[in-house]
């Protein structure tokens, strides 16, 4: 008798809406699969955790708290930003395949954005080199949309939706005083790729409603040139909202939020941005003697689930089962090294297919808005990126209420 | 035949949730007692916008567009910020009365919060000495809870809602690295009243859930204090989610955002506050030097139409309903210079009753929360406040969606 190997499964990076839909479709479909894997575990705090093993039996989650999982934002088993060295004869591999023998390890799957698959990306080529035949598959997860090789990914939809409904819902607000000319800064998550701050456009209900401004970081930004598109603006519309990435930066590269104040670095050398709307805030109420507010979106941008995504969900169960399947069904030479990725259909009705991709030619890379998505006033997304990100957004999810407040999972429970 | 007179409605003061919802049950109700009303006015950003004449026939609103306007968060009128002056021999209150005889208005129904029943209070003191039979009457509506006289405001039901469910979601985003120490700042609205605020602690699902502790500014604030707290709760949570209410000041009475830079004001004289998170998180950096983040609520505290309570809504619309009853019911005597208020029955099921209180005895105070309703240590609300707040943040709302967003009614749709 061959006995079952086990599989897996961990979250990294920066939590979304829907990391935990992809987790739940990854357990639901290794415990489905009993005939083929063994104990499916849990590692707590990903890769980081697993060094102090950290880990839990997945199959031991009551129904109940797994059906929670599915609609609980942020990473239910704990998350970790832990890169692995580039060096891979450095020990902590060895310590690593030491310990994924210790509990008969032979699926790994880990769901996270650019880094964790950086993270696959390590450990597929450092088991090659060992002769080890553990599958590595990474589910993709990220609120920016930045992994390249795939339609889009897990957690962006949701985010989307909530930038579109919370944008909205501040031009409501920002009219009241409809008879005073007043001016409202939106500063919405993205480094590098302005698809989230792109989503804001989704928030307008007819031609010329806000937001009129869309900034993004794929663009280089003028505070003069800002300047001038308000003015502008405000002779058309008495209540601008404007639109900012926290990523927005001038031509040589200088963060806008770098105008104003010290920056930090995270773990991964990540500058830590803030204040990019606040800066431009001070600049229109200097320089235009207009009424102005800046509205950071802040961390309900990615952690809302009041605001999920149907469609998004549904992608991230998806993704999560599709990688366990494909684990499950082909030699582990074809799956390791790959992440699940979506193709969109041509075709009118909007549809994805799932397919695996090598994860070496996505990690550390990053996918921006395509120039020809972008009006070229470089105010405004364009009708295609509209076309895009649309479907993304639509449906709703039920989330169970207790006391008139969602029910959340929790591990320690 | 006796001519009937008109009825004009307003609304003024900052946006809530449901202030179109009590519109909604003022038109709704006046159109049905046609027997009583003439025409239907709406006034366009408040008493400021009467002055200029800026009126609408609410009957000529399609059913379509009046039916969104109950689920449509901000002012569907327009707000206004003006105050009347003190001086009732003052030309403008000349003014307003000869439009209000131009306009054959008997009813004039105010929708907002201590400071537009401070409008209602001065027109019908002064239609009191000029002989005027004109019934003015207060809805009230504010995301404070701070007016005096009546169990509860419409609006913070629902900003309660926003703030408990994000507050939630922010503390399972801030869990996610829980092998990490960390303290998130969660600044909330509220100048001198901590109702919002409090409303936080509706947040924990479980004993020694996040927010571990709560500022009020009921209570004075130091600095000192707050870093021992935030270390003690560090002993044992490693992710302390603490929320503080905009208004926190130290004992001598100076705002912590003020310790942090200038602050304007606006044009009723309240200071015009922002930073105390912002300011609490350097503190907390510098002096514990553990990983801190703020996270400012914002405006999507008063206008999340995502996250309406279905009993703030229903209540809403009930206090604009019976202001109308009362005015076509009674005589205007009796009914002038009053405002909607609510009664909490005294039995186990949460339930309300409507009744008229007068204005004079409602504007320009402010109720906060009763001493006995915060813990000795000052960083928690009671038992009792829980007791008092739950049931306001009962209940959903389901929005009319179109490409997976809510859609709101426009006045110049």
């Amino acid at each position: 008798m061959i006995r079952k190997k086990n599989l897996i499964v961990g979250q990294s990076g920066g939590p979304t809406a829907v990391i935990n839909a992809s987790l739940y479709g990854v357990v639901e479909e290794a415990l489905n699969r009993w005939e083929t894997f063994g104990t499916v575990y849990g590692m707590v705090n990903g890769i980081e955790g697993f060094l102090n093993e950290k880990l839990m039996d997945m199959g031991r989650i009551d129904e109940e708290t797994l059906s929670l999982v599915r609609n609980t934002p942020g990473s239910f088993l704990g998350s970790c930003r832990y890169k692995l060295p580039e060096d891979l004869t450095d020990p902590v591999y060895d310590k690593l395949f030491s310990l994924f023998h210790k509990y008969q390890i032979g699926y790994f799957v880990y769901i996270g954005g650019n880094d964790s698959m950086d993270t696959v990306s390590k450990l597929s080529r450092c088991a090659k080199k060992m002769e080890s035949d553990i599958c590595f598959v990474g589910i993709p997860k990220t609120v920016d949309n930045d992994l390249v090789m795939t339609d889009h990914t897990p957690g962006f939809g949701s985010a989307a939706k909530y930038v579109a409904s919370t944008v909205r819902e501040i031009g409501v607000d920002a009219s009241v005083y409809d008879n005073k000319k007043s001016v409202t800064i939106v500063e919405i998550m993205g480094r590098h790729a302005g698809w989230l701050t792109g989503a804001g456009a989704l928030a307008r209900q007819f031609e010329g409603d806000n937001p009129v401004l869309i900034y993004l970081p794929e663009t280089a930004f003028s505070i003069e040139k800002f300047l001038d598109d308000v003015k502008n603006g405000l002779e058309k519309k008495s209540n601008l909202v404007v639109c900012i990435s926290e990523g927005i930066h001038t031509e040589d590269g200088t963060f806008v939020c770098e105008l104003n104040s010290a920056v930090g670095e995270d773990t991964f050398g990540h500058k830590m941005l803030a204040g990019a709307g606040k800066y431009l805030e001070n600049v229109v109420r200097d320089r235009l003697g207009v009424k102005v507010r800046s509205v950071e979106l802040n961390v309900s941008q990615r952690c809302s689930g009041a605001l999920l995504s149907g469609t998004d969900q549904r992608e991230a169960i998806g993704a999560g089962a599709y990688g366990v399947m494909q684990a499950a069904q082909k030699p582990a030479e074809e799956v390791t090294g790959s992440m699940v990725a979506f193709e969109r259909l041509e075709q009118e009705e909007y549809a994805i297919t799932y397919v695996l991709r090598d994860v070496n030619e996505i990690c550390n890379k990053e996918k921006i808005i395509p120039a020809e998505w972008i009006t070229p006033s470089g105010t405004d997304v364009t009708e295609e990126f509209i076309r895009y990100a649309q479907p993304l957004i639509e449906g709703d999810v039920e989330l169970k209420k207790k006391n008139g407040l969602p029910v959340f999972a929790r591990r320690d429970a």
